[in-house]
Parts: C-alpha cells; sequence; structure tokens
C-alpha cells in the first residue's frame, strides 16, 4: 500500500515556504501481528511545529530534514490485527502529515463518542482547547469580575480562551488582524476587541477598551502585545505566556518590550506553560467543554483546507492570520 | 531648634548629580503634647528612590521638587511630650533626608534591644534583608540542593540573597561589578562569582559557572542579565523579580530581553515583588535573622558615608557600585 506523506525538506528561514515541504509517497509494511493500518481523516497545523522546524533544544524534538513531519490528527483502523484497536474504530495521534501509517498502537488514543465532527478533537476538544482551559485555569487563575486581555483571539487557542473567559464572568478584550474577525468575536459575546493591525497605538487602545485595566493577560503574541499588556495590567495581574507567535518567524533576534520593569512596579506574575504537562487534568476539561459544546455556550469554529496537499498552505496560513478557529486539513 | 534636610532640588535626567539636591535649614516646631524631638542617628540611601524621583504613578508616590526628601532612618528621641516615646528611645521611620524633626509617632517603630550597630536596621534586619528572605521564601521557593544566581550581588540585598541561599543549601552564583567585590562574596562561601564589567559574554559565563542551570535567579539587575539568567535557566526555574538597577537612570526606553520565549520553552515563572507586601511576615524573618547573625551565619556588611551632606554622594554612589553590602549615612 502507498501512503503519501509531507517531509521537512529544508529549514525555514523566516516566514516558511512550498520550497520546504515535500510531497512524498512510501510503501507501507504489510501489518503485523499487534499492529493496525489507519487512515488518517484529519491533521492538525499548529503555530508550535513552527519552533520544531528549527534545529535547536526545547521542550521538543526539532523535526529532522528529509524526515516526515508530525502532528495531531485523527484517523480510523481499515486493517487490524491488534484486538483493542479493531476495524472501524478512530484514533488521535501525533502521526499527521501522511496518509496512511501502520502502528503497534502506542501513544494513540481511541475516539470517544461524539454528536460533533470528530475534527474538533484537534481543536476545542483537543490540545488547542485544554491550552485555552489550562492557561486561565491553572495558570492565570482568572477570577469572576476580572478583566481577561486574549491576543491572537481568533486563533484555535484564543478563540476559546476568550469564550472561558465570559463564561468564568470575566470581561473579556480581544486582539484580532481583522475588522471581518472582530465582528465575528463579538458575536462570541467578547467585550471589545482591539484589530491591532489597524490601532494607531496599541497601548492606548487597550487603555480606551479596558480603563479598569488588565487582570489577566492570555499571551499568545509577544512584542507590541506585550508591552501594551504591561503597560495596561492592575496590581498582582497575571499573564499566562502561551505563545509568542509574532517571533517565530523571526530571522534575527527581537528585543523584548522596554517596560518590563512593570513587573516589579505592579508585583506582576508571568508564566510560560506547556500544555501537555497539565494533560493529567483533561477529563476534568473535557467533560467541561462536552457540556458547553452541547448547551452551545462554547462555539467551536474551524477553518478547513482540503487535501494532504494543502497541509503546507494551511500552516503558512497561520502566520498570515488566515484562519478563524481551528486550522485543519481534511485528508480525503 | 534648626533642623538640616536635603530637599529635591530638580528631577534628575540619567545618573543623578549634586545639582539634583540642595541642603537646607528649617525651624522645627516646639514640641506639642503628644510629640516628641528625634534627632537622626543613621540614614539609609537605597536604588529604589530614584524611581520615586520620576513624576509618574507608581506603588509609592514621587518625591516633589523642594521638598525634603524621605527615607529609612534611625533615630534617637531626645526631647519627648509622648509617654510612649520617652528621651533615649530609639526609632525606625521613614524619615530620612533631615537631621531632627518633631513627630507625634505615626509610622514610627522601637527599635528592640540587640548587641549590633544600630544602623543594620536599615540593612540586613531591615527591608533589604527582608526583601532577599520574601524574594527566596515566598517567591522563588528556592529549595535545598537547586541553583541561585543572584545579580548586584554585592549590595545589600544581593549580598543578603546569596548568604540566605547558601544557608537554604543552594548553589549559589554570583554577579558583581568588580574583582574585591567577587573576593569578598568568595569568602561568605558563594560558589562562584561572576565579575560582570570583565566577563566577555555574560551569558556564557554563567553557563561556565551553572553547567547544571540556573533554577532561581534573584533579580536584581535588568538588561543583559536577565537575558543571561533565561539563556541558562532549567524548567520550572522561578525568577524573583526585586529589581532593574541597570535601567533606573536610562534616559530613553531600554528594549528588554530579545530571548524572553524561553519562559515558554523552559516553563518558567518570573514574579515580580514589593518587600512592604510581605512585612506581616517580619518578625518571623526578623527572629531566624537574629540567629543567623550572632551565629555568624549572615555576615552583616555595610558601606558607611559620613554626615548628612554626603548622602547625595551616597546615593549616587549607588548606582557606581560603590556600596559593599548596605549603603548607611551616619548623622553626626
Amino acid at each position: 500500500m502507498q501512503a503519501q506523506q509531507i517531509l521537512l525538506d529544508s529549514r525555514p528561514e523566516g516566514l516558511p515556504t512550498h520550497d520546504n515541504f515535500k510531497l512524498s509517497s512510501l510503501l507501507l509494511p504489510e501489518v503485523q501481528e499487534g499492529e493496525f493500518l489507519v487512515k488518517n481523516l484529519w491533521m492538525s497545523v499548529d503555530p508550535y511545529m513552527r519552533g520544531r522546524m528549527i534545529d535547536r533544544k526545547s521542550y521538543i524534538a526539532p523535526f529532522s530534514i528529509g524526515e516526515v513531519l508530525e502532528g495531531g490528527a485523527i484517523g480510523e483502523v481499515i486493517e487490524s490485527r491488534n484486538s483493542d484497536f479493531p476495524v472501524g474504530v478512530k484514533v488521535t495521534s501525533m502521526l499527521g502529515w501522511r496518509s496512511h501509517y501502520v502502528t503497534d498502537g502506542s501513544d494513540h488514543t481511541k475516539l470517544p463518542e461524539t454528536p460533533l465532527s470528530e475534527s474538533h478533537f484537534l481543536g476545542v476538544l483537543g490540545m488547542p482547547g485544554m491550552t485555552a482551559w489550562a492557561g486561565l485555569n491553572r495558570i492565570a487563575e482568572l477570577k469572576e469580575g476580572e478583566t481577561l486581555f486574549v491576543s491572537a483571539a481568533s486563533g484555535a487557542v484564543g478563540s476559546v480562551a476568550c469564550q472561558l473567559g465570559k463564561l468564568m464572568g470575566a470581561k473579556v478584550i480581544a486582539s484580532v488582524g481583522s475588522d471581518e474577525k472582530a465582528v465575528n468575536l463579538k458575536s462570541l459575546g467578547v467585550d471589545a476587541v482591539i484589530n491591532y493591525k489597524t490601532a494607531e497605538n496599541l497601548s492606548a487602545a487597550l487603555k480606551e477598551a479596558a480603563p479598569q485595566g488588565v487582570d489577566v493577560y492570555f499571551e499568545n503574541v509577544g512584542g507590541e502585545h506585550l508591552s501594551a499588556a504591561l503597560d495596561n495590567m492592575n496590581d498582582h495581574g497575571r499573564i499566562a505566556v502561551c505563545g509568542m507567535i509574532s517571533q517565530y518567524n523571526d530571522t534575527a533576534p527581537t528585543p523584548g518590550p522596554s517596560n518590563l520593569a512593570m513587573i516589579i512596579m505592579k508585583k506582576l506574575r508571568m508564566e510560560g506553560f506547556i500544555v501537555f504537562e497539565h494533560w493529567a487534568h483533561y477529563p476534568e476539561f473535557a467533560k467541561a467543554m462536552g457540556q458547553w459544546l452541547a448547551t452551545g455556550a462554547v462555539k467551536a469554529e474551524q477553518t478547513i483546507y482540503e487535501g494532504l496537499a494543502s497541509a503546507p498552505d494551511a500552516f503558512i496560513g497561520l502566520f498570515e492570520g488566515k484562519n478563524r478557529g481551528k486550522m485543519v486539513v481534511k485528508l480525503t
């Protein structure tokens, strides 16, 4: 059986291009005893993958040149010699960027029954949704009546963070990169939305949107967004540092904010986190999120690209703001 | 009775100069019922006072032009119509930068009996010592066996942080600005000392001194020091942000470190604090510190300038690294 897969062909410098990716095919081995064959249905593209394209030590090993990329995926078992994973079962894995693969099932989880599209297990019910939940609950400890500022608020993590912020009783201020995204977030109940691309001065715009100050900043962007947040934080504010997407494609070091001393003056806590370290809480999160989705309290947004060959476009699109909600690729 | 006092004559731009200060005299009022007259014996100069010379909103109100400066002081009651503060009692107050004053005793504390010089209540037994203790215990939560990096390690706070770090069972790496200070810190038991003025690359020097990485950074300096610490922090490291003295005299915004994203990759917690918010723990701290001083486990270091007129020099000297341990002015 021939599988299609996408390799890292070269390390990107700056914004990734098609030249960094290569579509290739591979003859899969026969399914042995204890193994099964998976046909991927959906794959995820996420900003953190950009970091794995750099050859450096980090919390997760870098991708190797000439090897197939990895990332979250949802697949279906189509041939099996493993009784735990019979034909027809749907699984999540980290083996995205390929059409099919043979596995012994390690690091695979069976999907629970759900009335939703399975693709949401890559988004609002998966890693990005859990990231928003963990950042607000376990890092920032957002409280009712506080003001929450979320950057990249239309993204997979940000759009969930905004909606959870409202459910937790916070006033929510969001930053996005287009007026269309702003209108959409308003429809999700966000109190005020800043289009950072048209705002003359982000710090002033945030001050106008949150004259009472910001108690929690959910940091996805870095740079000017962090600086604006520091300017507007209240005493004892918390900054949950989830990502700094504005810097992922930098080819030279970008200076940090010049107002970092606000951390002292305002007695702020700024804390970075990686969702995988909070995974023990996934059942608690999934139960709550399942109910919110069922009642419509949280709306699951996604942007879908079609076909494995479109995966590089989908990935590059993350840095161009082309997604609203979770960016996923449907493998057909 | 004529008192001598030092006023803020103009706001400094960059490093303060003598022109920013003015020595003047004042005719004190008669002591009324309930009041007493204090002769100051010692006054404190501290880096945080530089912040109060800027006209801006902060955790403490700015000094006003033409008004007498304020800061920690130790004085003796020399005339009294207040039975709580009889003649001969020694008091701490925030009414430094003056030779004498009349008060009703609000915000005054009587000094406990001590075999040490009273001046140490401005240093190791006072605000700077408590700052080091609170930063390590209540913010960074330093644990036995961890590695602690302290910047401005020869200063009033830093030298105590280094010594407490050793008492808490940590490996302690210090950064100072002269070889003489380095030798002195070594004699206090610090494991490795970096002279940041002669180090070619601070991050590399820190890596050499702490090949096992840094678990806790006690931040007094900002800028390149913070950057070097971020490079060398271990996963789940903590940065207790006490001060950023390298920036206090900046006339233009200084960019922050370009490697702030380490906060995510290493899941760091960076937290600013102001010692006054931890003052409820002062008795706990003072009891422990009193014992450490009595047994010689902590050495109280100070640099003494003589006479009220030398106070501006003492203050300016803080930013030129002229102190070893606590900088105090003896009023004669």
